[in-house]
């Protein structure tokens, strides 16, 4: 994915390692998920407001690839990326880079559009020009 | 609290854990929302449709002392008391008990009944029913 | 993935929903845990006791793909599948059903076998033995 | 609680809203122990090293009163205070704070001291000065 990248940093919380010592494997989930909607708010879109108008962006497809650890207290930092949308998807692509620039995992997330209902529906106009890649 | 208590076990799940080596301490709240569902599912009244209603039961006050650790693949039990509902509210409490008997944590819980908006409302008349610590 | 499948059934917390009305996609991770944790008790191994003597398996790749959502109090049953370990790594794939047979979500995820300080090593023999898709 | 209090703020994440459309009530414990941890750490106290010396410090009693909900992307700040340490153990209060400076909860914790094999033990000398109530 090209484009220019959003960073957010996160610093591992205790409740989110797991007894073999550093953070659990599902939280990166969450941590995609921070990253994701936190460009999405620095690019204007609030998903609040879209979920209000009836508009939700479901997951509809996951993968991670683990390097590393991320240990308590870390910080870690979040690299998120767009690939152009489509009429009713989007796919974002993310590093996890932990201390010493170390990447800790790359992952990649499709999330499809729906109405209240759960049907695929278009992606608003708006949103679909703010998660261009070439976007601010 | 008196009357016959409800009892649902669950086993800790690897996800649960933190880096002291047992359930993080707050995973015990989940457990015992999952002995206050269990406990109302089983007299007959079902959350996801009082839900639908527009009934909703959110906790106003929650307490935990715990004892022991639990740790992961262990089986805990959940055993759920109610007290009497006020006309808007109402307690419960819940001992979480490991292998071989051990008390682990004991718990109490107040909720409150709302609205859709969050406005306090009266329980339902056959939530209170079911909800009396004699009931079967 | 052939041979036999282990099978899980988990009901739906109200924890794990999301403000969607659904479960999280992140929960769908911890299930799969699940599954794979308890097809591995199921045939005498015990990743407590593997972790006592210094072996741990973290996951090194995961994928899912979702169908459909689970909602709060449906029962999922998750349903487990191992391919042929490799001396230092194993796969396994996994299926969440979801009520009336329906297909929730597929995931697959990659585990490496390492030691205390996170060096790969080999997958002990028994735990190799346990593991063959066709055991029982 | 007298003292000063530490401040620390959380964004509200998609993970942590439940289906009643704010921040799940067992989330609030996450949060505390976050103003705690982050407290000690602008003390000089890294909770890290002091496991890593077999110093663990478990919650062993929990108390939150919730007055209103948080919701998803909105910042919410904690606020903890603590008491002055006995010699094995400690207690901390928090204040969640919402937009507007509203007051979204109240909460207390007791800590208290353990070695590696769960016997209470003193807490250090330089953990207990960092942690008296007038300290910066």
């Amino acid at each position: 994915m090209d484009g220019p990248s959003h960073s957010v940093e996160v610093t591992v919380r205790y409740a989110e390692t797991d007894q073999m010592g550093c953070a659990h494997h599902g939280v990166y989930v969450v941590w995609c998920e921070l990253g994701r909607t936190s460009m999405m708010r620095e690019r204007g879109v609030s998903y609040s407001e879209m979920e209000r108008n009836g508009v939700f962006m479901p997951v509809t497809r996951l993968e991670v690839e683990y390097r590393a650890a991320a240990h308590y207290e870390e910080t870690v930092r979040i690299e998120t990326r767009v690939e152009a949308p489509r009429s009713r998807s989007v796919k974002f692509a993310y590093e996890i880079i932990g201390p010493g620039e170390r990447l800790l995992a790359r992952a990649r997330t499709d999330l499809a559009c729906v109405d209240g209902e759960g049907r695929t529906r278009r992606i608003p106009q708006e949103v679909r020009e703010a998660l261009q890649p070439a976007a601010p």
